[in-house]
């Protein structure tokens, strides 16, 4: 196996403290799927004092994340300090200067200084990889800079801040005003102490500058997004949009017009029967729009510790598997030869809900017959709706919803209605699938 | 620039064809994107005299796929013939003795023979990429295999054959019989002339088998999948599943059990409220559970030509730029170098519908006033709601939706509603977003 790749990671908040664990976790199957290991070598941070519950004792210690960056026994620098301070810019400008690779989660840091940043990135040949700065744990930047290679995208537009649509979907579902959705978002550490970079719009704007740059080939420009807020939005637009078919959400939105690139963030009407209408509480999505793929949609976690931790460990494998005169490539994930022997699970073993369907002779007994067949083989009902069959006058149509229950216990009991001689047309079931 | 990436294309149906325009039409594009040409040097095909609407004049033609395969010239090896057929499993091992790269949509071949291919790819230290081989243009294979790198995943379940989600829906949404929807979507090209392939489950099958493989880390084991067609779903089902708050869609579907991993494709209920409910048409989807991310949803289109072409060329982009001793890697798309200064686009230009509320006083005049200054700035209106405000009796509320005029329009028109002293509060609008 190849030499590890060492990384130091300054800034051990939420995600920084989720990505040690996770990397020592998961380090035996990162390791199969990269090649070689992923190893920490240092950290920085402001407490050294303070408890993390992580283990650091064989790590080297930065007081100060230039320092570190300034270290020549780092492969990768991994920012997660987050924020604008210029220390954080010096660090990351130091790492590069030493031809570190960088992986980061700032958005902010980006859309202020991304062009300047990936200019040094790229003279120096390294990598400046960013997934975890934009809409969590969605791989939204990879497949904007990689799988669309050939596309020419003409809008983008998406739920980017988890803390507004929070707020949104429960004005929506409870009736509530914004202010009580705010304290119950601060409560539960959706919405920061000072809610404003949030619900202001801001953190969408950094986040919609950075997509359109990677969207139309343009350099990030911040001061040319349109923000409005979602404090202004009452009750009454709630109900109202949602009589005339329309749910209200905080979007970003960039699209090419003629008179140049509209970026703009907003509360914005979507229809109720729309995708994005379905996104609720603090899930992101994001919709791109372009020539060869009409559209292309991705939801999922906008933020939290070990949803941003997934995004980053992915830049960091990238890193690892692509470095300079180093190839790697499984084809199926883990490389063929650990592939482990496949051990099926019957379908007679599959447990859940069933959907079943019996056109049955309308006569006395068979709605009994039928409930003691499935009460034999164990299956209780959910729910039971027994009509008349539209075209004829001697058959009935019984629908069953079962909770829970086996393949074998359906078929079972099908098998026994069916032997009972009730049926005039063969069984119907239909497995359903518990979704969200 | 480096050295061009040398190209040859087995099978020039619709997506081969897609192929070749696009690399030449976005050629400019994506040497910029890659650092480097991606050149097509040879194609194979079964007939030469047919007319595609490309120009093969610069081109090497190969009557067989096999000898194109063994030929020195190219560098990656593209396989679009599909089918098991014993030529295509000859060509590919043929190329990957030689050391090409290898880019296939063919999710049969590597539903049966992924594994040996992958295990002599790895020795080779050559790319097999498949992107194409799975929901067209939705890049899944790309984010299980790098962006979930350290998620351990639970089960994933999706609608991944557009002909079945084609019928369906039109079963769902016109009440056709499913024979009636058959016909319809073999005249518009949905389906095959023999459709089993398709309706009876087993394309879902083939390429469920292959995400268990992404997901598990199994050997691909097409032989352990369950497999239910749609042909016996009828009309009373859906009529019923509608009633009881569920929808029908065919789901492939593989998750972890206590006794092994389950791996099935059936006519699946899900909710009626749920994503993959609102996926319809031939447009795919799939979900994928996982510890770190609990949920991502992926939707977008499934087949078609633009959008299988786009998969493969940006595999062969992955390719180009990670070519070994090659490293380049434009952390915004493009080089940072060679983006372009931003042109924005005023908010005050926005052009889209518009949702205003008034909060007016209830007296004689004020609607005509409110119609009037919409009139005078060019301003039609798809719908009016005027009705009393709850907390009082001298206040009334105007809900407008507006078709589409512009952001300027709107502010002049409230702006002149506001001077003529009929509001009681600030007037309200938000911008309404044209999503399907």
């Amino acid at each position: 196996m190849a030499e590890a790749l060492k990384v130091g990671i300054a800034g051990l908040g939420t995600v920084g403290t989720s990505v040690v664990r996770i990397l020592r976790e998961k380090a035996d199957s990162l390791a199969c799927q990269c090649g070689r290991l992923i190893e920490i070598v240092a950290v920085s941070a402001r407490d050294k004092g303070r408890n993390r519950g992580i283990d650091l004792s064989n790590v080297k210690w930065f007081d100060s994340p230039v320092e570190m960056a300034a270290s020549d026994e780092i492969d990768v620098f991994v920012e997660l300090i987050g924020g604008e301070l210029d220390v954080v810019y010096a660090a990351v400008k130091k790492a590069l200067e030493m031809g570190h690779h960088i992986v980061t989660a700032n958005k902010a840091l980006l859309a202020r200084h991304g062009v300047a940043l990936a200019i040094n990135a790229e003279k120096k040949g390294v990598f400046l990889h960013f997934e975890a700065a934009i809409a969590g744990g969605i791989p939204i930047i990879k497949a904007m800079r990689e799988s669309l290679v050939s596309n020419q995208i003409s809008r983008i537009y998406g739920i980017l801040n988890g803390t507004c649509n929070y707020i949104l979907t429960r004005m929506f579902m409870e009736g509530l005003s914004f202010k009580d959705c705010l304290v119950d978002a601060q409560r539960l550490g959706y919405a920061e102490a000072d809610p404003t970079f949030d619900i202001g719009g801001n953190d969408t704007a950094h986040k919609l500058a950075l997509l359109t740059s990677l969207a139309f080939g343009t350099a990030v420009s911040l001061d040319d997004v349109y923000v409005e807020g979602i404090s202004n939005i009452s009750q009454i637009d709630i109900r109202a949009a949602d009589e005339l078919g329309y749910r209200i959400k905080l979007l970003g939105v960039a699209l090419k017009t003629d008179t140049g690139i509209e970026q703009r963030v907003h509360p914005t009407m979507v229809p109720s029967s729309s995708m994005l209408a379905q996104i609720h509480g603090v899930t992101n999505a994001l919709s791109i729009q372009s020539d060869l793929l009409g559209e292309l949609l991705f939801s999922g976690p906008g933020a939290g510790g070990d949803a941003t931790a997934s995004a980053v460990i992915a830049d960091l494998a990238d890193i690892a598997k692509a470095c300079p005169h180093f190839q790697y490539a499984p084809v199926l994930r883990k490389p063929a030869l650990e592939l482990i022997p496949h051990k099926r699970a019957r379908i007679s073993h599959h447990a859940g809900g069933y959907f079943i369907r019996l056109n049955v002779h309308d006569r006395a007994g068979v709605f009994a017959a039928v409930a003691r067949h499935m009460a034999d083989n164990n299956i209780s009902l959910e729910s039971i709706v027994q009509k008349p069959f539209i075209e004829s006058q001697v058959v009935k149509i019984i629908i069953l919803i079962t909770h829970e229950t086996t393949e074998v216990n359906v078929r079972q009991a099908l098998a026994a209605i069916e032997k009972d001689g009730h049926l005039v047309a063969k069984s119907q079931f239909i497995r359903i699938e518990p979704i969200a």
